[in-house]
């Protein structure tokens, strides 16, 4: 299933940008990011619920938010981009 | 219907400083800010499509995007949150 993760991060702090960091390296692990602070993942139920508990596990839940957006499996015709940095269709065929 | 819309506005230039606030300021008609570049909209499919021929107007496409994802009417379970600033549930009752 897709799973969109949105997440703020206080980055004033170096503890914050290193938060920053390790979040967005950890996401990257799982799917693609689509924007700056919102990343799309392909993951199992198994593979979700490990993403929150290390996710939640990095941030500091005083100064930082993640939010977690179930979108299914039938979610293509859910999602429309506008601008830049159209997102690579991860299911498709991979042109070399 | 609930809208997530996130967006990247390019905010190195005053013009795109500008751009944020009005895209801030247009969604903050239609829903509430869930995290900084992050709102959930309440729409209906007519508000929705202005709403996006709005937003689509604002931004740059070539330096901003904007992403919408359709979560439906049956979307309490779909979403989580972890950390700071959880949302207000807006059809939940208002307490003053």
């Amino acid at each position: 299933m897709l799973v969109l993760i949105t997440y703020d991060v206080k980055t004033t702090t170096s503890a914050g940008q290193r938060r920053l960091r390790r979040v967005s390296k950890l996401c990257q692990n799982y799917g693609q990011r689509v924007q700056n602070s919102v990343f799309e993942c392909n993951v199992d139920a198994a593979q979700f619920a490990s993403l929150k508990i290390q996710l939640a596990d990095i941030i500091d839940q005083k100064e930082d938010s993640l939010r977690f957006y179930q979108l299914g499996n039938n979610y293509k015709n859910k999602v429309e981009h506008i601008g830049v940095k159209e997102s690579i269709d991860m299911e498709g065929p991979l042109i070399i």
